[in-house]
């Protein structure tokens, strides 16, 4: 047998000669977006201008709460008084020609979800946004805030004629304390710019996702955003340090810590973690942020079984131990999929292989981290547990290798339609949902090769180091019996093993009837007691979560 | 100049042959908990016998709150109707000999706090603890609960007669996933049991302190400890993934995920941890274990000022980067009180240095960690950054020099008394309140080497890496003058600069007067709406926290 770096080089150099053009890893990474969406009738970006159906007429099941008050004139000009700048509110009350500039307010990038608000406000500071949702709350005229829109479950628009409340324009690195990698930014400001800032520091953002660059770290800390890099680095949850956030009624949650400990009272910032803005607004956050891990390793394995796969994601804990960083899974149909839609004769490795990983290490020390990944390939291959594998040698060929785990979405995107579901699901049975959903469209008879099964597989992916399975069904149009072979069949299958129905994207609108299928009647009494007593009025961002 | 491992070799054996007894790492860990308390009128375990002040006498102005009721022998027989059997309750109400059985219940280990609680109960089971709340709820009885009671601020000890409820028959490992790490237990399982569960499969708990021989993991999150693992693990907001809990009217808190990710709805366990017992009682919790690292080395370092234990922090995270798992701050006074207190001619290292660094590593692979260590005490030498330093060649150097950070508190405590103070600070002025204090309490006469001061002098060190000092001010005997020159002063100091008063021991009865150093009036306010929504009767816990 060959020696793993023997592989790596032959076979990564094979693929490469092959003419497979070499994608830069940032672009790359746009994955993560279009994988989330639950069901998606396949509009992308370029199909913007097509008519959307009305989010209201989508779900006909919600009705506009009638405690709700209508905005008016007046409404409208108090807001210019806090705002005080005619730029800061768009409006089609007074001035019904904004209304194509409120447009991309009222929809998702998916141009899935299509609200009807007339008012955007766009406050630049934490003092307005108090002002605004004491004004909203005392006259009961609902809200919704949004960050970068890139949200995968119409958590960010409006589902009525909700306002919008954009933080666009809080967009400012407030400090960076390059001793102990705590930064305090404002909501607004964009995930990637934060990294970038972080990078000539030596730092990183504990958090990576594909819409990085569209992302507000304000949206990522509402919605619990996992991405790329939880593994490593752990949830929001244990690295956000301090949040500033408005409530409803207009007071000021500041607690805005940059403390790595402060045991004072509950830590109610958590709360707002997670919450999709239906709680409070976050206007600012303080972060903990690791050092940035110069050497970087992937290897990219062809396995013939699950049982394999496992095992080898013990030994890759066992002996990589604090330089893992990822272990994302593939099946073969998802690297078909690829290589069908990218033309190729050939996917990564030679020959078909049922399951596929690639695993990345993160490291302070580039020759010690190569040999131990080599070390740990080479007892991987002995052991018989890998049929194939390749260890990239440059960044050309890591971004090349990440192509394959990150390009499954778009290019099961090209069929008609894609069902997508966003799931945890204990670890040893984190790939038999897939089995057992071929085998029941299969029986049902909906799925082949030809035009006249609307099914064109069933395929799946996803951070096998977080336990979160993608499960996609590529379609070839939308189909309601596929709708109903499908659901609530996941939901009940991940129920029955604990799982949960929405591992990393949130409830918004999509997931909101789903919830009681990963939580207890007792668990939702709470989270309505909790949502009565920040939000009595139930202002913020209603019609959706919980 | 030597190199490092020629320093480390000569000095550590120099220090072993002078005649130091090598102390073995697992006793040498009671450190954490002797540092912790705020004020110790010096009453070790042996002095247990002593009658101690009742709590309610230290505290004359805590009243017993009228709207509770006292316990009957008529909710004496529902409590062992609900427990079965007669050994899960002790009470003096009909039995008064059970008195001395229920003292024990009563009090600290450090004998500081004294309450009279004339019932224990001991339950088994989490539907035992909710007909016990529900129960006390509905007859307003005040209830207690307690875990190992090892707290350091008089949070697991009745004040009045409130009824304890301790989770000591509850202490089953429920479950342990090798291949994700993830371990579900009862609260009362004890923190070393455990870890050493989770030892003999690889993994390692992600929480270590002193306490571990005698503290219960329900009370480990309930009071959401910090320890000597977190600057590497992190803290148990980010590793705790599930809680079972029972709300006052009895409600079970079904929350106990074995997800890494799962964000359907308010994450409601976080509020869980760190509340001290005041929304509920911790029943079982699910948490995600890191693997366990074989190799481990430790130095220490000998600096001239804390402008270069900054830069050495700095040069730390930079070049052992993931492989960092502690970084210890000593002062030459710490160092100097355990060199007398074990008689000693000299210290680890030749002569005097300002400050003291210990350094520990953690990784999984010896020789390459081995390597990275010594190339990062070459470099910090080559730049003087250090005067001296030794690095430990195996595990019995590895707890000597442990016991030289873990025995300060033991050494400070043989003078009379302590005041002690556990506070985040802002790195770069960490030890800054130190020699501001000492210069304060020379100011005002008191501190000196003779028997008419006093106080014998002005100590800190503490958790560098996480921004945590522990000032220490050992004194003779209780002089009301030492402490009106240390408070408000000490806590004013921490509140201008944004720290914490209370770092990682929580409020308990001890910081509940001082929170407002730390906190805003907004954040109590609505600490206060969550404790009126979850506890609306008060019985939890009271006369503590907020």
């Amino acid at each position: 047998m060959a020696s793993p770096s023997q592989v790596s080089r032959l076979a990564v150099r094979a693929a490469l000669s092959a003419g497979r053009k070499a994608s830069c890893r940032a672009p790359a990474r746009l994955a993560p977006i279009v994988q989330a969406r639950s069901w998606s009738s396949s509009q992308p970006r370029r199909a913007a201008t097509k008519k959307v159906k009305l989010t209201r007429e989508t779900y006909p099941e919600l009705k506009r709460r009638d405690n709700f008050a209508q905005v008016t004139a007046e409404d409208v000009d108090f807001f210019k008084s806090v705002l005080g700048s005619d730029s800061a509110i768009l409006e089609s009350i007074s001035s019904p020609a904004a209304e194509a500039d409120i447009t991309p307010f009222n929809s998702d990038w998916m141009n899935k979800y299509q609200g009807q608000s007339r008012v955007v406000l766009r406050p630049e500071s934490t003092e307005q946004v108090s002002k605004i949702l004491k004004y909203c709350n005392d006259k009961k005229l609902a809200v919704v805030p949004q960050g970068g829109n890139t949200g995968l479950v119409g958590g960010s628009v409006p589902v009525f004629d909700e306002i919008v409340i954009s933080l666009g324009r809080m967009n400012k690195i407030q400090s960076f304390d390059d001793l102990t990698g705590i930064l305090v930014a404002d909501a607004g400001v964009i995930l990637e710019v934060a990294d970038q800032h972080l990078a000539e520091k030596g730092y990183i953002f504990p958090l990576d996702l594909g819409a990085k660059g569209s992302c507000h770290i304000g949206g990522n800390v509402a919605t619990n955003a996992g991405g790329l890099r939880l593994l490593r680095y752990g949830s929001l949850h244990g690295t956000v340090l301090g949040i500033e956030a408005v409530l409803p009624d207009g007071t000021i949650v500041d607690d805005l810590s940059k403390l790595r400990k402060n045991n004072t009272g509950y830590d109610l910032k958590q709360l707002f973690i997670g919450a999709e803005g239906t709680l409070g607004i976050i206007t600012a956050i303080s972060i903990l942020c690791p050092q940035r891990s110069p050497a970087v390793n992937v290897a990219y394995l062809g396995l013939e079984s699950f049982d394999k796969v496992l095992q080898v994601f013990v030994e890759a804990k066992k002996k990589l131990g604090e330089i893992l960083s990822a272990f994302e899974l593939m099946d073969s149909r998802a690297q078909n999929m690829i290589r069908i839609h990218r033309d190729l004769d050939a996917g990564v490795l030679e020959g078909d292989h049922p399951f596929y990983c690639l695993i990345e290490t993160s490291g302070s020390d580039a020759d010690a981290d190569y040999k131990k990944v080599e070390a740990f390939l080479s007892d991987i291959m002995e052991k018989d547990l890998v049929q194939d594998g390749t260890l990239a040698d440059n960044q050309t060929q890591i971004a090349d290798l990440w192509s394959w785990r990150e390009g499954i979405p778009e290019a099961l995107g090209h069929f008609g339609g894609c069902y997508k579901y966003d799931l945890s699901i204990p670890l040893r049975e984190l790939y038999q949902l897939v089995d057992d959903t071929r085998e029941r469209m299969n029986k049902a008879g909906i799925v082949g090769s030809t035009d006249e099964f609307p099914v064109v597989d069933v395929v799946g992916y996803g951070h096998m180091g977080d336990g979160n399975l993608h499960l996609n069904v590529p379609t070839r149009r939308f189909d309601k019996k596929v709708e109903e072979v499908l659901e609530p069949y996941v939901y009940e299958w991940v129920a029955k093993r604990n799982g949960s129905i929405s591992a990393e994207h949130g409830l918004g609108i999509a997931k909101k009837p789903f919830i009681g299928y990963s939580r207890s009647d007792n668990m939702l009494g709470l989270m309505r007691m909790v949502k009565n007593t920040f939000d009595p009025n139930g202002i913020m961002n209603p019609y959706k979560y919980i």
